[in-house]
């Protein structure tokens, strides 16, 4: 009854709030208007998907705080192999320097500011800007700048750095000043990735996709399998989690249990473990604790070894497996990746902010380095499973934007059997974007 | 001489005003600025047409206050029928539930703000949201939520329903919480169109349009018959009302008044009468007395029997018709509807404000319920006549937008012969916007 | 030492307060915010390049004030030819006369506000608008408007005029009320272009671009041949101007001694003279001394007759040019125009803002007024040198917008010998946007 009334007078309030913030309004208030209108528990208020100032603070406090996936170590095998990226208007290069080392530059020249690396990946010694030649080393030092008075200090007009790491066959960038500690998620992600092999794996497929949605209604919709039943008929029935505390019927439970204990048996002698139990999602992230990474592995379906549209094996085995029954593993960092990793393949999941209603989102399927397309996959048996589930997702993102978007929308309440991590995600979003940047 | 001054005086005032109004004015000062340049009589300033803040306001004001045409009863002809329409951002569902009664709501899951309905129409008796199922009845009323606690007050989360009424085969909507009231409107909407017989009538065609032109200079085009000589050469052969006080020379007055005789004698048989009897258009709408609605019928030039190519009718007679020559019912509704009807058919434009140069229009042509095409009736000799005369008109507002974008452009005087109806538009928008919203 | 030191904290500098000048920014505070980071000698900082406030700034300060060129004589050669052209978002005609004098006029009937020309070029003795048929005379006199009231007073209602001026073939247009003199650039422009005749010439081909940059990345380029050697590999072999203080070898300054020597000796009886003889750009603008014209010859290298592809003449002598070795003759106005006149043809480029992060281009090549296609020239031989040269220019503008565009960008220093006219370019900027506009 108490819940009635609450219920009630929260959605009166969101209502009564979002139609006084009419024309007018100052944008700088825009985060405390909003922020006051958000109520833990419940989905966020309209203008965190569309407000352009707001998409301005998620993009400084989010997006350039944070750690972002770049690439796969794969994607850069070789010293001078490089690719370039956008996170929303900033255009930003990342290379294997002479030493081996991976490192990130702004794609900015220090002379006029002119885009340095135009193509979207390629093999280079020096950088060297096409408007006039200035030429840097890969680790951003300017090296000639013909034309420019002798006594110009060059060393103070280096690239731009960011801040890089690799892990595990893993890329990550920060174009903070002074990011956040990699290394508990450095542990984290070299452990998980381990087995699986990523540092010995090739690019097979890469998708780049344009969705017309805010870059937080692609989490949420990733921070639930609520909605796989009805729009993902796919991934049901190779996986369990979208059974939940609340509709997990004994049966289904003990097919869980049954595939956990076989998965245990098994995988011990390999060094696995099943970490994920349960019906439902492993929680993640965590507002509180700053967990803004996780990994885990958790069986498949009875009769699946590979997320495949009918589970079969649809290529060699990857790292350290030595049979094809190792569940699936699955690895997400906030707030741009999330990678599902069977035993013959793995799906990495990249986001980019684009704009207030735009993510740019590039999916990639990897396998064994020494697998040859035609002789040990084909792609018509490695892409359907994700290429589907993946633009099933988007369109549902799409439909969301454009309701969000509507005056009359009003936040819902989320689910706590089966929408816990949306809440989980909303909560570490609004902590981050209300604290103060760290440079 | 009094004239002159005032009028020389008056450019130059609005002249120095927009060019004091440059970067830098605060957005909340929008109104009142453009408001203090407009001038009775005179065109609005140029920012009521492209400001962005400007058209916030009109959304609000007029858009979000008002009635609005949103459809023809006989395209939801059975209960679960539905259609969806897009007014700026808000979509909307229109739907004829079990009761037979035609019911409008926000088209905004109550849960996570995914739109329900994704066609532009279709027939549906549970509206089930694509995301996660969410299942609401055809009046609203959330029926099932799976997955969210028991306890979860489903009362407090129908669809936002929006106020809807029907009348002679129209169905108006309203987005206000309390909006002014209908019945005025609908008496009239409702004698005018019983003869007409719009209830027993069918969708022959439908076009729509994205016009480049802010939705209230398509409007002033519509209120003036003054553009029609050169710009309609179809339309003019058929009807009046393109003449004026001021240039309907005796022998057309001969001829007009000879029409309204004949069509006196013959109508009055059944229960028509010709309403409007002068020459030029029928004056509307009435800003002083609130009229936002009319409806009146005119004789048609000597020969003609319908608004076509070439006067003949082209289709079975509609409604209580018992013969040809019964004129034209015109019928118009603030702020985005108007309807031409022959004897035989009758077509009807909507509306919709899709951003400050951008109007989303539909032209749909309605024939008797009973017949049937090919067999009763040829597209190819019913629409040309509203088509072409509505692309002109379409050409001409976008033509016109780029005219009052310009830095340059300079609010002119109405004709007092011609353009009383524009002047009227005018005046009751500004009424309309100046006051407070109701809701 | 003391250079190190100003260099790290002057880019410092403007990193922080680039930083800092985050959402939540006043919009009037752009131009303050902004030349508060300019440092004289280095490239302007990035908002100059984007921000919305600051374009529209540009569009008052430097596109309503100053003196456009517009178009060439020879394509209005009759009383009654017209052409119009956009200035951001005004709409603009230009006619020539009755009296054969050239005027301009605002593309906006002073009755609504429509466009009355909607063709990029014509013929009409009268300028009807195309609404109600209000009619202008070629000087914008209001002659009849039929339909308005008979006391309308008319004299107050012609076309907004532009200041025009024509000389030797070239016809500028200024929006300015007040506009600046013109009688000093009139006189260089007269004397330059009377041997080059393109008051008889023709117009053999128009390209039209739209280039995704700001006009002013646009001139920077256009202001220096440091870009020259690597991007303009046909450019360099015609040309001198890419040698500079620092580059250009004894074998070079013999080179170009010889070419001005042969050319001194041969044009001093034409009446010609190489008004440009070292190596380097000539000096242009210069914000001190208000010169925003100017025009020069200089030599082509040797074996080079004509800007073409291998330096042959590929169309008839223009003007009073009795042999093919004049060298080339370079004009050029700030803010949008430049030309490169060779014996046999010449080459326009006028720019005009179409936004802040786009400038509409026209490139016009011209011939002698007899020249017959086919037969005198062919547009393949006569086409490629500039057309490449220019598409060149713009790929260079639009990666330089993209670059400049990132929040990482930082201005750099301009090289004291190659690109002293990027920085005298950006100094006459900074000086015109920072005085207030004369009107």
């Amino acid at each position: 009854m108490s819940n009635r009334r609450s219920l009630l007078s929260g959605a009166q309030r969101a209502s009564r709030r979002q139609r006084s913030a009419g024309p007018g309004r100052a944008p700088a208030d825009t985060l405390g208007t909003l922020a006051a209108q958000y109520r833990p528990g419940w989905a966020l208020p309209g203008g965190f998907y569309s407000d352009p100032e707001l998409y301005r603070l998620d993009v400084e406090r989010v997006w350039r705080s944070g750690w972002l996936f770049a690439a796969h170590s794969c994607e850069l095998p070789n010293p001078g192999d490089y690719l370039t990226l956008q996170v929303d208007r900033d255009s930003l290069i990342v290379i294997r320097g002479e030493d081996g080392v991976v490192r990130g530059l702004h794609n900015v020249c220090r002379h006029r500011g002119s885009l340095i690396c135009t193509e979207s990946s390629g093999h280079a010694h020096r950088l060297v800007c096409p408007y006039h030649q200035w030429t840097y080393t890969s680790d951003g030092r300017l090296l000639a700048c013909r034309g420019m008075p002798e006594d110009l200090d060059k060393s103070a007009l280096g690239l731009r750095p960011l801040h890089a790491r690799e892990v595990g066959g893993l890329i990550y960038i920060s174009l903070a000043e002074q990011p956040a500690e990699f290394r508990s998620a450095e542990n984290v992600l070299a452990t998980a990735t381990r087995p699986q092999g990523l540092t010995q794996a090739k690019v097979a497929k890469a998708m780049d996709y344009r969705v017309q949605a805010n870059w937080k209604l692609v989490w949420e919709n990733n921070r639930e399998c609520f909605h796989c039943n009805v729009n993902h008929p796919q991934y049901i029935k190779a996986n369990f989690d979208h059974y939940n505390a609340d509709d997990a019927t004994p049966r289904i439970k003990r097919e869980l249990a049954s595939a956990v204990q076989r998965g245990e048996a098994k995988w011990a002698a390999a060094g696995l473990a099943p970490t994920h139990q349960e019906s439902g999602m492993t929680r993640f992230p965590d507002a509180e604790r700053n967990i803004w990474f996780s990994a885990n592995r958790t069986p498949l379906v009875d009769g699946y070894v590979s997320e495949t549209m009918d589970g079969k094996q649809v290529a060699p085995l990857m790292g350290e497996y030595k049979e094809p029954d190792i569940g699936t593993l699955r690895i997400r960092t906030l707030p741009n990746f999330w990678n599902h990793s069977s035993c013959d393949h793995s799906v990495s999941t990249r986001l980019l902010p684009a704009g207030p209603q735009c993510t740019a989102i590039r999916v990639v399927w990897l396998v064994h380095a020494d697998a040859l397309e035609g002789r040990d996959y084909q792609l018509e048996k490695l892409l359907p499973f994700w290429q589907l589930t993946s633009e099933q997702d988007w369109e549902i993102c799409e439909r969301q934007q454009r309701g969000v978007n509507s005056s009359a929308y009003v936040p819902g309440p989320y689910s706590t059997y089966k929408e816990y991590n949306v809440d989980s995600f909303v909560q570490w979003y609004i902590k981050t974007i209300e604290a103060r940047p760290r440079n």
